[in-house]
């Protein structure tokens, strides 16, 4: 998607440690129009497909999962982090690790709330390693709902998410994929899509 | 504001310890078309008032903010609960109790998103004790930004945020404000607004 992948160009910086700081307009400080945008993109990418629920994980991915849900007109479940005392007991759970926050998470959904009948389309801000998404895949599984695809922001092309995603043969939509990025130029390249 | 409210008779559950669950639409499973008209009736609320920025609190607040700021055309930005390596160490920070979780987070706002030009509306899923509001009220004033007001969906009227934010003269507004629930019998009642 060109428009998101100028916004990186422009507002992106690259650190050391392979991190895209991207958090001017994705996942600090958050550009609405932009994601409208994306939801649009995803809505052609995934068109006729169906679905009728969006599941993301917090929280930086309720934000894009929302305003994109607005365009696909259907309700929107997030993952949670951990068990809080507000949650039932009947949820489907899984471990994921973060490198950001360098531990693993038990991640969350109610029963309630993902379940056989749903057609599901995840959506996420980055895909690096790949964990929170195959977390996601999987508390999908486990409900026995369908996955129809998944909807990512950023995908860091040089690392395995990507590729494991796909290898599965899951219908993977990432609107810029960064296939080099270097921490002393700044320069970001990205895959012809 | 009578939508929210018929939707909370109908599907909010009260529990013991004075929970009120809304998790099937507004904070684990999330009805954005609902949260759109959130948003235009606090758009109504706070007409002419100028925002150009809405501040939330990860990660329940993250959906219903987003979407709001579609209505406003603004900006979103989220404070985080806890420090992480993709964060600069440039940041203004406050300490927020949640009884949800029983613990004390440190959330934190960077400094790039939140300045003295900024004319702030908090939006928040709930309301209760005030911790999370004054929290994000405090980083607002750390930031030297001006605060427009506060949104927020559901205040439990009978606990004392509500009370707190009001006496220091700041323009809340609530779309339900529960004044008394049963977990026994179930009933709901709500302040004339």
């Amino acid at each position: 998607m060109k428009l998101l992948q100028e916004r990186i160009q422009r507002d992106g910086t690259v650190k050391e440690g392979n991190v895209l700081k991207v958090d001017s307009f994705l996942n600090h400080q958050m550009d609405v129009k932009l994601f409208a945008k994306m939801g649009e993109e995803w809505k052609r990418l995934f068109a006729g497909q169906d679905i009728n629920k969006i599941l993301t994980i917090e929280a930086s991915g309720i934000g894009i999962a929302c305003v994109a849900a607005s365009c696909f007109d259907v309700d929107v479940v997030f993952a949670k982090k951990s068990q809080s005392l507000n949650i039932d007991g009947d949820v489907y759970s899984t471990k994921v690790e973060s490198f950001t926050h360098q531990r693993v998470y038990d991640v969350i959904v109610s029963k309630k709330f993902l379940g056989k009948d749903d057609r599901v389309l995840i959506i996420d801000d980055f895909l690096a390693n790949g964990c929170a998404v195959l977390g996601l895949i999987d508390l999908v599984e486990s409900a026995g709902a369908a996955l129809v695809g998944v909807g990512i922001a950023v995908e860091k092309g040089f690392q395995s998410g990507g590729r494991l995603i796909r290898e599965r043969g899951i219908h993977l939509e990432s609107l810029a994929i960064v296939d080099e990025m270097n921490c002393e130029t700044g320069e970001i390249k990205f895959r012809e899509q």
